[in-house]
């Protein structure tokens, strides 16, 4: 069997600049990579991965583990991942650690202790103590996208401002009664970034002197759970907000599918602004604190890197800004509505 | 450094038993491996990936290649294999093929040929001549979740009968001014899929005697596409379909939306059928034809897993049936409407 050396020969350069060429790691010209791979060609030459990652120490493999596949910013976090790892000759070894799941518990019992990658991407995974102590002890460099504590290095958007800047908004437009939307309360699981998110709107009403108006409506972080939860929250005009804001991009959503099917209307009726700038966004004329997760998952593959290359490097935090893009779902109140306890018929009137 | 054999002894298994245990691969009683993974944890082993790979000549490695991520079918199909996997023990390397990009090229030209899996499942990726080339050349098992041709083992849906029920529903209901919705025309590129459904439909429309009437509104197969392309389809009463087949279910929900923003009430000005049971579905009270691609996910790992053991196993296409789900945004045609060229002040008086 033909081996690296004969193709380098063939070739006429090194062992190391075949090895790279045929790997996609590291710089070649194109050039010498399209020279090394005729060579191979010819000689049928397969590299065995096996036998490299024996020799070099390096699986050139990155692990990503992540709770959900089936939503927007998971997935988008995921390709932003993956399509660094690929200009770099790296792959990707995909773990669904679904919370409660028989799948997750055994990837945390087994599958990460076999060490079949250099290093781990953790995507929103909220690891319990028990997890948590699993991953740090496996001993190889681990980056969290919306982090898992200070224990790694974190990638993430500053959700306490993008929850705060949203309410800022509405305030500015003249709102007072202003509910939050999404996330579970004190009795139910809510995700880190929900509960940051739902206290960075309850600082800024209290920035207003507007506490006492303010309120959480609980739902599913999911569209659909959203929806649910504003049919049931928005059907009465009299204790109806005037504006809301929403966890997240697909919680607004739904708020705003429940609003048309209540016949309220917005903004008329209700101003509604989330947080993403997800691809619906534009379709529902969506006010939004813009994010981009593709960006977090490449910037999670750069810091992961430097970690490989140094493992003495200290961790760090890394909070992204948000930035606030305005549609047509936040309007300012109309001057004749100063609380959100309206007569019905003036609501109806407003139409 | 403890090597296998030493777990083993301590345990008081096999060696086989005790590489079976440990890697997950086929059957161990759970007090075995409760025993072995004691002994193994109580001398420190650690089991090198590499080293079983090199002599087993398998990864327990399986590449995953699809050309979305972001897209309810993908994400589930890509939940349905993730789960089965973890079951059996077995690793999944993702590659996000997206169609056109450079990532895609760097799959095809590099990634494939450096075999780091035993067996590839390559999901609705539809590869033009070369890439179908390669895939087959590199000589491991390929399934196929939604064909890339008889080249290898397909699971899927029977595409033709769902859309040609979806039809038959809508004809039963009194309906026979139809439109499909979604996918390209001749002159774009049109998903594999999209185009048997909207061949199905025409079938359907042939065989009901109403060839006259059918016609397709060519959409982005995404849901804001389909709300964009809804939008100017829908907007004039006198050529309004008053039902219509769409490709899939996120298609569906776009025409629905649009529906709802012109004012045409569904199911009463508008009856729409999708294909899917989406996630939104049920919050959308769509008719729908179900689909499971969780399930094609796992069908799929089991053929490749039944190829892998007898690689003499000849390919085979597997479709499976879709269901029809009722929910309410079909209706019968309203009987003083016989076509969609209707007197605007008819449908104002309708709703």
């Amino acid at each position: 069997m033909p081996g690296i050396a004969d193709v380098a020969r063939l070739a006429g350069v090194s062992k190391a600049t075949a090895s790279r060429a045929l790997t996609g790691t590291g710089y070649v010209s194109e050039a010498t990579r399209n020279k090394v791979r005729a060579a191979a060609a010819s000689l049928n030459y397969v590299a065995s991965t096996s036998a490299v990652s024996l020799s070099t120490g390096r699986t050139h493999n990155i692990g990503v583990v992540m709770p959900y596949l089936n939503r927007w910013f998971f997935a988008e976090v995921l390709e932003g991942i993956q399509v660094e790892l690929l200009e770099r000759g790296l792959d990707l070894t995909l773990y669904d650690a679904k919370p409660g799941t028989r799948g997750r518990q055994r990837i945390f019992d087994d599958y990460l202790a076999r060490k079949r990658f250099d290093g781990l991407i953790a995507v929103g995974l909220e690891p319990d103590d028990n997890e948590l102590e699993r991953l740090v002890s496996i001993g190889f460099p681990v980056v969290s996208v919306v982090g898992s504590g200070d224990a790694t290095t974190v990638v993430e958007i500053d959700d306490d401002y993008a929850a705060r800047r949203a309410t800022e908004h509405l305030v500015e437009l003249g709102h007072r009664d202003i509910a939050f939307i999404g996330g579970g309360d004190a009795t139910t699981q809510s995700a880190q970034v929900d509960r940051r998110r739902v206290s960075g709107y309850f600082n800024a009403m209290k920035a207003a002197g507007m506490s006492a108006n303010a309120r959480h409506i609980v739902s599913e972080v999911t569209l659909p759970g959203a929806y649910a939860a504003a049919v049931d929250a928005l059907g009465d005009a009299r204790t109806r907000p005037t504006a809301i804001v929403a966890t997240c991009d697909e919680v607004a959503i739904g708020a705003i599918i429940a609003a048309r099917r209540l016949g309220v209307q917005v903004p008329s009726d209700l101003s509604v602004i989330g947080i993403d700038d997800h691809e619906f966004a534009e379709m529902f004329s969506l006010t939004t604190l813009q994010q981009s997760p593709r960006e977090q998952g490449r910037i999670a593959v750069e810091r992961l890197l430097e970690h490989l290359e140094d493992p003495d490097l200290p961790t760090t935090v890394e909070r992204l800004p948000a930035r606030l893009v305005v549609r047509s779902s936040t309007a300012a109140l109309d001057p004749r509505r100063t609380t959100g306890a309206i007569d019905r018929r003036e609501a109806d009137h407003a139409r």
